[in-house]
């Protein structure tokens, strides 16, 4: 069976352009702490490396910290500092933050003192944008980077954390970007790598793969082909709305970017969805990649007042310039007809429910 | 000019089975956390991934969570503790620890409280081997892995480090090797992933590669490539010392790793050997690779007795099965010519600089 992948905030395929640089900084032998040629080689992929990230992000002269991810790069800036954040923050940030920064409906957070708080450029499972207030402590960009136009040295913010997985790039490398000369202690210790700020052989493959795709990823944004993914996503919400008149799109009023549908159909379970889309050869997801399998609702979702049960229901369909309108409009006659399916089952149920609870009322009286 | 790689112990080059395995995991669109078909195949691939390196390190059952290196796994366990250890350790020990174990001239460590003690497996300067107590906190396997048979599960340690790019894989990928269900608190916090003990999306391509290289290294090393490794590091061990008959073999008279030599020349700088050595086409390097750069004598070789002079003396020679007969001695003809250099101007300074004491001391008098 022909398989379609819109799941692409959880991660994505690896671009060609990350592919071919990955496979050629393989041939590198050296480490690019060595002195001698082979390593001078590996250093200076890494460097060349550090600058094309810095380019597509608008970094240019800001200090790059390559790490294994967002993760590790939100636990260098926020562990141990006491800094506010909102709900609907990915979990990598709101492990370490205090989540009292109020949320509106639309999922747009608002921030009273930008130094001692931390707001995400996009969100995960809705796609929301927020307007970054000036004087950020940090901020989790990593859904936003490629899909969105922003500059790093205009956002404001101490502190930026990005994913290669997120635009084309590899899984387990990632960047924290900081203003020029922030003091930064390091989390891992041990050789003087990344200046002292994160010690460790660098992963120099998936480096060069990360710079290839935020290179490949900035092109095509420049190039608008992020404008055609918002017209087929709204054409599928404008499908999915048709067919599921009371089901109601997260932060549909907010900014959003351009390739993120996040459905709430309030009584059928996002988790079921997921697997029945999946055997129909559908990847979506339900809620974020890092806590699926748990079977939870999305905090995210609560923060902007859906109900838990609406919550559960909800599923992430997350599309990219390589998912077609076909693929978008195939995904779309998949769903209606679980959706029916599930409508004729749960009329039945809501029938039968109905009908026990009258019962259960006459026996009791 | 063709170039000849004698740094090994620094990094080595990727393994073609390790390269074959990287590739094929770049075609996996799927995130590990994802439970659609494509997130299946991606968590597939990532626990076939380590149970490969569970059996390349004799460490079935134990509990094997991925970092990005040693470095990584060993700040998990390290950070904080207050433990111990000798002052012959990697700078990603030493930097957590506390050096008072003492070192004897061969760079052998006594331990008296191994509960409460970290200790290498072998050295990366010297490739001096310890007899590892029962008991041990932590070890770090990272040179001994792929270059020496040993099963983690026969150790007696609680925790091992371990890294890819050592024996074959890439850079930027290892381990944490812990004793089964032995309680660590992530340092890295967010998702859930490697059961909760370091949250972020898997460095897939780099661990896939990780396994594929441990595997490969494990095959060669039963196949007992490595013992001819020793016989050709003896050889040129016996050639350097005939030409050079005042150096000495750092750790000469113990258990040694197949393939390493460090050799100390004393007046003659190493980091001046390393560039000499560079431009006649040879790569090695003096002390580890994560404090070159750095004009520091190394702390190893200072612990077993040695001067700081012939400290600065030092390089090391690394090589492998992949580093034939033929490329050990033509670097042993570059060495002598290097040498011959140096004797000569060495004995016209040393005559000058005797002159010239003579001339000041007529002076004086």
């Amino acid at each position: 069976m022909t398989r379609h992948y819109l799941d692409w905030n959880a991660t994505t395929p690896v671009r060609p352009e990350a592919r071919a640089a990955m496979i050629e900084a393989m041939d590198l032998a050296g480490n690019p702490s060595s002195v001698h040629t082979e390593g001078r080689a590996a250093r200076m992929l890494l460097e060349r490396s550090r600058e094309q990230l810095a380019a597509a992000l608008g970094a240019e002269g800001a200090d790059i910290v390559f790490t294994s991810g967002t993760t590790e790069a939100a636990t260098m800036v926020l562990a141990g500092r006491g800094i506010r954040c909102a709900a609907v923050e990915h979990s990598a940030v709101k492990v370490w933050c205090d989540p009292v920064l109020p949320v509106d409906g639309e999922g747009i957070v608002t921030v009273d003192d930008p130094a001692r708080a931390s707001l995400q450029l996009a969100n995960n499972e809705t796609g929301v944008i927020q307007d970054l207030p000036q004087g950020l402590d940090s901020s989790d960009l990593t859904q936003a980077f490629g899909k969105i136009p922003f500059a790093f040295n205009w956002l404001g913010v101490t502190a930026g954390f990005v994913s290669a997985h997120k635009l084309g790039g590899p899984k387990g490398v990632g960047a924290l970007i900081l203003k020029k000369g922030t003091d930064m202690p390091a989390l891992i210790r041990g050789g003087g790598q990344e200046q002292g700020r994160r010690a460790g052989t660098e992963n120099l493959v998936g480096i060069a793969g990360f710079a290839a795709a935020a290179s490949a990823a900035q092109k095509e944004l420049e190039a608008g082909l992020w404008d055609e993914v918002a017209a087929r996503r709204d054409a599928l919400e404008a499908r999915l709305l048709d067919i599921a008149p009371t089901a109601r799109i997260a932060g549909k009023n907010a900014r959003r970017l351009p390739n993120t549908t996040c459905i709430l159909t309030s009584g059928w379970k996002g988790e079921t969805q997921v697997m029945q889309m999946d055997l129909a050869g559908f990847a979506v997801s339900a809620g974020s990649a890092c806590s699926s399998g748990k079977i939870r609702a999305s905090g995210a979702l609560q923060a902007m007042g859906f109900s838990d049960g609406e919550a559960q229901s909800a599923i992430r369909i997350s599309i990219s310039p390589a998912v077609g309108r076909d693929e978008v409009n195939r995904f779309a006659d998949a769903w209606e007809s679980a959706y029916s399916r599930w409508r004729d089952r749960n009329g039945q149920a809501g029938r039968l429910a109905a009908g026990r609870t009258r019962d259960d009322r006459d026996h009791r009286s």
